[in-house]
């Protein structure tokens, strides 16, 4: 690595940057020279978001999202519906569902998908808690991701809740909003026609 | 903008993050998650690299590039040859000259161009220090960029020192190493043209 040695902490700051995922070492070096040739507040700021989010941030105890208390404030609203409840993988798919503003239920943050190729197991675990949380509901909507860990956790959920007569769905797959079908794959228009629903 | 009620402080690090350069609302929202998933230490480091680096960065008083000291490393370093000295734009061109290893001298950091398009004036106080800087090396090399800017504020330069008996030049404009002719453009070509050399 280059060495700066005309100024060291612009050195380290490169180096910090570079850690972020798809951050290279130019748009590092860029990123850092913007933080330096700007308004030394903003930069302060951004130092202290980070170390105040770090601070704060944990999961909640029940969905396990991002809370920065025991019960994070969707767990604790009480006009959320919590018949209904939103298997995700990860607190950042909470918030994309959030800002749909398309689900008014509950969410359950697993965190891990079992990945079948990879020969690991299902991490029980957090479905064991799933269970419990989703006795009292009317229907859990697997929302993973549709790649083949996403699926087959999916799978593994569904077999564990339906074996206790918890109703559950999947989001449906098949052709993105604005997307032209000529460049969708053989799969996702596999998925459109099997979804297909009546007019 | 989406407020992130169930957790604050996430969403004041995606904000302060959207504010760098080149990074939008869904990458923010990627790099605050990295952060916070992450290595808790790792992010600490970020968040004082930050603090850190706009605590102890300055201009050096005499090339004015980053440093930490009065004098950067690069103006007090006895090895280099003060009789050359390297006009940029940027600090950031001083790394990336340093980086290539391709040159000796000294630098002057203009920090400014001059815009005659926007009907601004030159930065004469900035050229006056470089006047004086200049009137003990052989040589001063113009490595301001190659758009209108660079290109009048390396002329409005060149002719204030050439004016005072100081040689002056300006690097070489043509096809980048590795550059296939047919995706280059017109004044390149023309540049390259003319800036041709005896082989």
């Amino acid at each position: 690595m280059f060495s700066f040695s005309s100024c060291p902490s612009f050195g380290r700051l490169v180096n910090e940057l570079s850690k972020l995922p798809s951050v290279g070492g130019k748009t590092a070096f860029r990123l850092a020279y913007s933080i330096l040739s700007g308004q030394p507040e903003s930069g302060l700021r951004l130092s202290k978001a980070i170390a105040s989010a770090l601070e704060k941030t944990r999961y909640c105890e029940s969905c396990f999202s991002f809370s920065e208390e025991n019960l994070c404030a969707i767990c604790l609203d009480g006009n959320r519906d919590s018949s209904k409840i939103c298997v995700v993988e990860k607190p950042l798919d909470v918030f994309a569902i959030e800002k749909s503003g398309t689900f008014n239920g509950l969410y359950h943050v697993l965190h891990k998908l079992w990945s079948p190729l990879k020969g690991s197991q299902p991490d029980t675990c957090n479905i064991d808690r799933l269970l419990a949380k989703g006795a009292t509901a009317e229907e859990v909507i697997i929302a993973t991701p549709t790649t083949v860990e996403g699926d087959a956790t999916a799978l593994f959920i569904a077999e564990a809740l339906n074996k206790r007569g918890i109703r559950t769905s999947r989001i449906a797959q098949g052709i993105p909003k604005g997307g032209e079908l000529e460049y969708s794959d053989d799969v996702t228009l596999s998925y459109a026609f099997q979804g297909r629903v009546k007019l």
